[in-house]
């Protein structure tokens, strides 16, 4: 445990220094890091090489390392030596595509700030997730360096540069590099809040499995005047598929889809309900009214506890101005699950294939491209990092951290227990307006910046 | 009628000038005159313009004439005057959009000729529809006017630049002008042949009802994990509704759709069962093998004589390289209704709004754009201008002309009968394989060749 002096000086360093942490901050995010667009590949490895850089300069040992795709960035602080706990901080350098652009405010990669609710936002693809979490911990080493020379912690860092497209190649490089990454704990900033004044630890994540489905039927476009009413229109055949995937209660349709998924226990109902999530609200900030999903849950189940199954993308056909009277040779969809800590996301997709295949005419070939495959977790709740990072996040927001689910998906979390035997404390300071993954991502300059102060607080709490 | 001798001469023009013909053909096909595309207005006016030029060439007192669109061409010659017949020649000089592109084996409007199984072949847009077909007969008009300084018969000639969208502009254009418009008959080619020996008139069109539906969710992109399971999905919705439009016998859903459609007579599907169509041909030669469409029914009669719903383009969410875990805002389709005769396309539009009400998402803002709306229609077998078709059509190919369906629509023939008064005489000369509003879309060379035959023997039988 680090002495109070010490650490208030940490931390008025981190006061002092806030407009040069949101320079650096602002040069990453300026970095088009865009993992699924191959436009962008030299981006990504741009993003990498800064924050090898950055690492490098608080006295990492760091480096730009290759995998089968993006380039990992790993980097090794050795802390006090002895006996000095040893954590892994894990994040990625890469951002969702940024379409559409004319939904944009400003141009995605151009940062921005300007005044929110909540005061100063800053604006940008990625200003959250996650190089703006990430920053949090990388400024707060920067603060223990300034201060004190060195870190009180053994820190080992890995950014990787794929999360956003499912982390093909992370478990390669988690395995071939297993004894090097190994550590107590993996620290993860890509959650958030409970709410602007309410710290959260998630111990609950989501899975994901991510399937596109190709559609195939004749061989050429046709005329809908001269074929149509005697041909397969794939576009038809694809919505009737898809038409099918909820019942009228919202319930997924896939065979064996909620095997083994259990009810939440009466205590976790009450912890939940006793949060007084705030569900018309939730929907009146993205302009809807009515609950959706599965029928008779509590909104915080179906988000945190429940399956789903979401169209992302789909296209086929005219899609242009106007009117083109064309039967389309073929249709696409890109469809994902999010899927709870039972279920077997291999499992999923046999049953989509099963689903789609019961539905398809004969005419119709289709093909099948997994994107993503990754189970729900749930991590344990009473380990000496949750308990330190309860005190740290009560310490810098004056009131208890509340432990609570994600509907998102963070894979490495399942890789970093499966490959490196190893769990993870999830601590992060989004918010639920920040767009994530939307036009006009923002991440409050408040959060960022509190964010900072509690990473240095968790580093002090976990000092030899 | 004409003597044999003229005829023969005239026939002998459009033999020996057939490779010149070709080259006009060509400047025509190389304005890239696509009225979906807002980018194309310029080349529309071109082409509406390299028409006219073409018409006062040949003795006609031509002229571009403004609409609320594109522009009408209008020519008027006044043949050899007293009772001479006066027929109105309708065509348009615009093409569907091209897309999409990288299917075609050349620039879609850079005409290039090669040999098919039936010999010389053009492939570009509008090779065949509409301007190929309109080259047939202004063809054998200038070898009218070379031969003889004229024509035999009073002609009005009828170009508009927005049939491919539905003919927005025509119908107001018919009211204004339609005493200068009105002839004994409208002559129109944009019709097939049987087959590539057998010359065809079409007595029977299906109309067309053609909507876009939007529909609009969340009031923005949504990240599917920290929303999935909770809110609405546009793409979800959208395809559950569309999902429904047919039932497993491919019957349409929509209420009241098949109202008022009579069964066909017994003759009726005798004479076309007699025709002989090869459905399992039809289906290879798109790479398809299963009947589709209303299950039960000849494929004649689902092509001529029954309606459809197919979807003609779909589009929502994220469609680029690889995922990302989006719940789209918006979901899009466009959809079109082929209908016979007996269909009121405003009930059918109509019916289609209480459709999908019945099954919006109480969440779901949606609106409709009505792009086409026009009746099916059946024209009489029993006038001259049939008769003399009949003969023209069996003096150059040798064989009767068969009394066909089309499943395509042609509005104009629906706005003649109604604003003019006026029946339609359809001749034309594509073939199946055409490739019409695809991707290399061409026109035989011989059908373009027999094509300007016939219809200098079509002007001979109707000559004073």
């Amino acid at each position: 445990m680090t002495d109070d002096a010490t650490l208030q000086a940490v931390l008025g360093r981190i006061d002092d220094g806030l407009d040069a942490a949101r320079e650096r901050w602002f040069a990453f995010l300026r970095i088009p890091s865009v993992s699924a667009q191959p436009v962008h590949a030299a981006d990504c490895r741009a993003a990498a090489a800064w924050a090898r850089d950055a690492l490098a300069g608080l006295g990492f040992d760091a480096a730009v390392r290759e995998t089968a795709g993006q380039p990992c960035v790993v980097g090794h602080h050795p802390g006090p030596g002895g006996t000095a706990r040893h954590l892994l901080f894990y994040g990625h350098y890469d951002v969702q595509p940024a379409e559409p652009l004319d939904l944009w405010t400003a141009p995605p990669f151009e940062p921005v700030i300007s005044q929110g609710p909540r005061g100063a936002r800053v604006t940008a693809r990625g200003a959250v997730d996650d190089k703006g979490q990430v920053m949090t911990w990388l400024e707060a080493f920067r603060a223990w360096h300034a201060e004190t020379g060195g870190l009180p912690v053994r820190a080992t860092v890995l950014l990787e540069g794929e999360e956003e497209i499912g982390s093909p190649s992370l478990d390669a490089f988690l395995a071939a590099n297993r004894e090097e990454l190994r550590a107590e704990t993996a620290v993860i900033a890509d959650t958030n809040m409970w709410d602007a004044d309410t710290p959260a630890i998630t111990t609950r994540l989501r899975g994901m499995a991510y399937v596109q489905i190709d559609l195939r039927g004749p061989g050429r476009d046709l005329h809908s005047g001269l074929f149509g009413g005697a041909v397969l229109n794939p576009i038809n055949a694809l919505t009737k598929i898809l038409g099918d995937l909820h019942d009228a209660e919202g319930r997924v349709q896939i065979p064996g889809f909620y095997d083994g998924v259990r009810a939440l226990s009466a205590e976790q109902q009450r912890e939940w309900a006793s949060l007084g999530f705030d569900e018309p609200g939730f929907l009146a900030a993205i302009s809807l009214s009515q609950p959706a999903g599965e029928a008779g849950r509590p909104a915080l189940e179906r988000l945190w506890a429940r399956p789903t199954a979401d169209l992302n993308g789909i296209w086929g056909g005219y899609t242009g101005v106007g009117s083109k009277t064309v039967i389309a040779a073929e249709a696409h969809a890109k469809l994902s699950f999010r899927l709870v800590a039972a279920q077997d996301p291999t499992r999923i997709i046999d049953g989509l294939k099963q689903f789609v295949e019961a539905r398809r005419p004969r005419d119709a070939q289709i093909t099948y491209q997994v994107f993503a495959s990754s189970p729900g977790i749930e991590v344990p709740t009473d380990s000496p990092f949750v308990t330190a990072a309860r005190a740290a996040l009560a310490d810098e927001f004056g009131r208890p951290a509340v432990l609570i689910g994600s509907g998102g998906s963070i894979p490495v979390v399942a890789s970093f227990r499966s490959v490196l035997g190893m769990d993870s404390l999830l601590v992060g300071f989004g918010l639920d307006d920040d767009q994530v993954h939307s036009p006009n991502e923002k991440f409050d300059v408040r959060c960022f910046h509190n964010g900072m102060r509690a990473y240095a607080r968790l580093i002090g709490k976990l000092a030899a």
